[in-house]
């Protein structure tokens, strides 16, 4: 059995994305990257969003959908933006009709480093070392990876659990 | 020359549309009406947002979108969630490659009713009016109808003064 997950980090500018295949026991690094939005006109950041996705679901053919859950933005004005973004990135991973977990940032931190209060660079240490790969990684394609990662550990504690795999579409941890 | 237009007044958990056929002089009603979310999973509502826009576009064949134009929400948290309703409605009108009106509420009110200070029911009213509607029309309609009618009498302004009638993409007033 191999699950392959797409995570997405979602950006009004830059929206990283990460893939990641766990086998039940293992976690294997496919790919990850970003989705450069530039300074084009909004409705073609989205657009291009949500093409980027379509491509990523229509190339790699993941079985499960990961987002970071967002809480009470500091600044409504950058909330509605990230919305919009994040939007787009669920409708488009609901259509297909993907499993969807999304992740407190802590629940990240937590699944990734072991601890909740980590900092950014300790969590894309531990991203890299766990997927085995050297070199730098983009921070937002190496966010979406933690994503994929604690959706990962998430499935293997579900299996572990329950007999049945399945997830809801919509799960928050 | 008939441009029909289509406009959404996205909400997470109503979604307000209205169509209008703009003549060059008269703009005459369609249709409208509200996709209703109801209480399912987040997904699901922008999924039903998604599909719901997009038959919208299949059948009445638009060639223009316009949608109001948020400032500013007062708490992040109802931003996010409006801005994801409103994204995925943005990035399906720029898919199906809709030129896109934003209009702020100030300037659906001044076109509607003549004055950007105008009640909702003022503006309700003179959709209605215009449009020479009888008995109740839902609110959130009514609302699209009016952001449809705004972006109708933003198209009789730039013919006026435009030989082109050709707006681009990202317009917002």
């Amino acid at each position: 059995m191999t699950i392959r997950i797409l995570a997405i980090d979602p950006g009004s500018t830059i929206t990283g994305y990460g893939l990641v295949d766990f086998t039940g026991k293992q976690t294997r690094y496919v790919d990850s990257g970003c989705i450069r939005l530039g300074k084009e006109a909004m409705p073609i950041r989205l657009m291009m969003i949500h093409q980027g996705i379509q491509e990523l679901i229509a190339h790699f053919k993941p079985r499960e959908f990961a987002i970071e859950q967002i809480f009470m933005h500091a600044n409504p004005n950058s909330a509605l933006k990230l919305g919009q973004a994040r939007g787009v990135a669920i409708a488009v991973a609901a259509i297909h009709g993907l499993p969807i977990g999304e992740y407190a940032p802590k629940a990240i931190k937590n699944a990734i480093v072991g601890t909740g209060g980590a900092s950014k660079e300790q969590v894309q240490y531990m991203v890299k070392t766990v997927l085995g790969l050297t070199g730098n990684i983009q921070a937002d394609a190496g966010d979406a990876l933690a994503i994929a990662l604690t959706h990962a550990h998430h499935l293997q504690t579900s299996l572990a659990h329950k007999k049945s795999g399945r997830l809801e579409l919509w799960n928050q941890y």
